[in-house]
């Protein structure tokens, strides 16, 4: 994977060096102005490290979301996952954030686990191992702390008698020819995969069906997961919903040069069940853009914007926001090397996943109360 | 509608004149030979009339199924109806055949009710109005006299947790290319549309799931479903199941010029809830061929092929084959006038719906033990 490379950015590819400012025209999304995040602190005080640092950078509908909000009328939040393979640490970054989001506004998550849709997806897995994913990667979720009162998950497959009639209204309004312009369908594409986009729509408008109560909804989640929405919000009115709005997050990076951190390159992810040697080794490994010899970087100093390592401070180990400036200024500076900065993240990251690990053997004695199949019992 | 124009066979539409040896060439299907109508009846013993008089004329696999079942190894039947209005009579004929032909073999027979299709389908009808329309077609099929111990209808919406990791393993393997060359989808088709075919194959695997006796399925229907078969065909042995085997059936006409029986021209149909007074209003406004004066039908003699009237005798009205030729003979020698047949159909079919509709009523009793609900509870 190269920086040079054109950029692409799909819901199953991201390629090329990432232009945000690209991708919000592009996809025509609001950027997040300062303005906005002010507006946002009077509901969350502090505003989250990812709101500061502007790695969630891009929206739709959020002003309208809040207005409402002002109002009295409050949404839903939705997210989820694709469960292709195991939990990294880049997964966790925007659910994280939704947490603090489900704090900060009391409000209601679905969280869809997409077995079905990385049945049909992927041609190496079949549904056996999709649904094993999905369990697992669900255990990932409730590890981050996650209360099961608010926070509902759904499992395609499993939970498809409370979906399909609604996938069934989405899909009923979406044409071919529109599924292809948005998700770039081909003619050997298959009719699983090119249904989907009406099973992604479906947890925008879950909660009127469980609740009778119709509330917008908010989607946090990377921006490559845009065109499912821009579909989505063509048919919300239609069916009598609120069009779904959405706060984009950038690509975590993984650990080599360039591209969103993918499970499909696991030397470069660090995983939520790596043990401590692992992560070490992969840290340890990690692409710097540090100069050949100590003495060049204590010279030239080294460049953080595109260091991995600085990266995985930036999203998610260094909460501090005086500390990161200093540990950028330092490396600019050439006051510190890689071996320093790459031992104190196998540190941090260690010690964040034993603790992980830890809540994760938990989350298997109370995952039940999170599936539908519970609630809705 | 005219017998003019060019023929068009699709499970959505039929047009023009049909021309039955063309459809089996077109299709790539077999001819029912009397060698296998003789194989047949050392299972049956006498034919059922429908067979007799070829109104079943083609079939894929019906050999290989019959060979099967002489080693032992049975099979299942399926059949289905799209519930997007009333039951006609020309929706029971295949369905009277099925009956016969689950009588003779012991056979389970699977029946589906494709509410979903139709609500993907028909842009004025709801999912509410599909789903009515399926319940009141199945008390037509169980009004039929069919046994809840070896049949069970399948309501797609209310039964889609049983059928949607089958439908995924189809749809995974068919592309859209494929489905657009067999089903004739546009770039203007909505995506719910365009996946349907692999809830259409459902039912061919079931019998496994719900068992774990992997049988062969026999599919009695009418000839315009055939591209559903074709393509299921090329999946079914890739996921360890046999090939569904069909069995066609000619349209039954409508009561107007040419065409098959469509609920689309109410009037020339004849629905299983008709009152005696609609039943002859419309009769009496058949097209039969008939002359324009007593005089000259005497002279001239009629067209039983063309007479809609003769039709009915021949697919539902007329058991005995000896009467049906004495019919015909007398219509084309002119000894007999159209009010003649007209006064006897009209009888016949009245005293056929009282007795419909009486059993009709007492499905609603037992409709019931007939679901998946029930079955699989």
């Amino acid at each position: 994977m190269s920086n040079d490379e054109k950029m692409v950015v799909t819901p199953w590819e991201v390629r090329g060096k990432v232009d945000y400012k690209k991708l919000i025209r592009q996809f025509g999304t609001q950027p997040i102005t300062d303005k906005l995040l002010r507006r946002l602190r009077k509901h969350t005080g502090k505003l989250h490290p990812q709101l500061r640092r502007k790695l969630f950078f891009s929206h739709r509908d959020l002003d309208t979301v809040l207005e409402l909000h002002e109002q009295g009328r409050t949404f839903v939040l939705y997210t989820g996952r694709g469960p292709s393979g195991p939990v990294h640490i880049g997964h966790l970054v925007p659910w994280i954030f939704t947490k603090y989001l489900q704090e900060k506004f009391k409000t209601k998550l679905y969280f869809q686990m997409t077995d079905d849709e990385k049945f049909v997806i992927e041609q190496n897995l079949n549904l056996q191992q999709t649904k094993k994913f999905a369990y697992e990667n669900a255990l990932d979720l409730i590890a981050l702390g996650y209360d099961s009162t608010d926070t509902s998950i759904i499992f395609d497959v499993e939970d498809i008698a409370l979906l399909y009639d609604i996938a069934l209204q989405v899909a009923k309004r979406i044409t071919f020819s529109t599924a292809k312009a948005a998700f770039g369908f081909q003619d050997n594409t298959n009719i699983g995969w090119i249904f989907w986009p009406a099973m992604q729509a479906v947890p925008c408008f879950i909660h009127k069906k469980l609740t009778g109560e119709n509330l917008p909804c908010l989607i946090p989640a990377a921006i490559d997961q845009d065109p499912y929405w821009r579909v989505t919000r063509d048919v919300a009115e239609k069916l009598g919903f609120y069009k779904p709005a959405q706060i984009h997050c950038r690509f975590v990076p993984g650990l080599g040069i360039g591209g969103k951190m993918s499970a499909r390159e696991p030397e470069t992810c660090i995983f939520t069940t790596d043990t401590p040697e692992m992560v070490k080794r992969k840290i340890w490994a990690a692409y710097t853009g540090g100069r050949s010899t100590v003495k060049e970087q204590k010279e030239t100093g080294g460049e953080p914007d595109a260091c991995t390592v600085y990266q995985y401070f930036l999203y998610l180990f260094e909460e501090d926001d005086g500390r990161i400036k200093e540990r950028a200024r330092q490396c600019r500076a050439g006051e510190n090397i890689c071996g320093d900065c790459k031992a104190l993240l196998t540190e941090r990251v260690t010690d964040f996943l034993l603790e992980h690990q830890r809540k994760r053997e938990k989350a298997k004695d109370i995952i039940q109360e999170f599936t539908m199949r519970h609630k809705t019992s």
